[in-house]
């Protein structure tokens, strides 16, 4: 995860991240960002819940606080990737409305397929 | 390098991201962006000289980019980071302007020890 998740995102991404804890210890964590190039769109770059914490609708409340940062931001839709043998993100995010293109081959690298998942807000 | 450089920033962070080629091989990038929470700083992500190029000024230029770039941005400083033990890393920087902090423990996560290194622009 280390990763994947540079400081920078701390530091530069703030309005657009967001940590959930339950008596003071991680629950969840939501990273995103508006786009600098598409001025529509706004993009989910990781999302984590702790496995103690899931089926309970946190990492469906953790996209509602980044869609509503991301409206006050002016964007109108969402996207993020996933890999296409990770079954139970796409079935999450299918749950919460987003749709998947076709899986695209070496998307991220050499290897690293992704489906682009989108969503208007 | 695949882990650091997601496709993301291809798609998202145009404006502020330069590839060098020459004779249609790659010389040489930049990937950075402005800060979203930052309004005055624009932020280095990824800089990559290929080994047949370096020494040419091709680093120096790239960053001369970047750097009117975020001034098109409404940006007057830029940062960046780098570990404490990449001295081409420090040199570089250092003869192009940029002032470096003391080292922090830790600060990309466990063992990831980084400078962070500032320029006005």
């Amino acid at each position: 995860m280390v990763d994947m998740l540079p400081k920078l995102f701390f530091v530069h991404f703030r309005e657009t991240s967001f940590v959930a804890e339950r008596d003071g210890e991680l629950a969840g964590f939501l990273v995103g960002f508006l786009s600098q190039s598409v001025p529509e769109e706004a993009y989910v770059h990781f999302v984590g819940v702790s496995p103690a914490e899931r089926g309970a609708g946190l990492g469906r409340e953790l996209y509602e606080r980044f869609f509503a940062a991301a409206r006050t931001g002016g964007r109108t839709s969402v996207s993020c990737v996933s890999s296409p043998l990770n079954a139970g993100s796409l079935t999450f995010h299918a749950a919460i409305g987003f749709d998947a293109s076709p899986p695209k081959a070496g998307y991220d690298g050499p290897g690293e397929d992704r489906v682009v998942l989108t969503r208007n807000i």
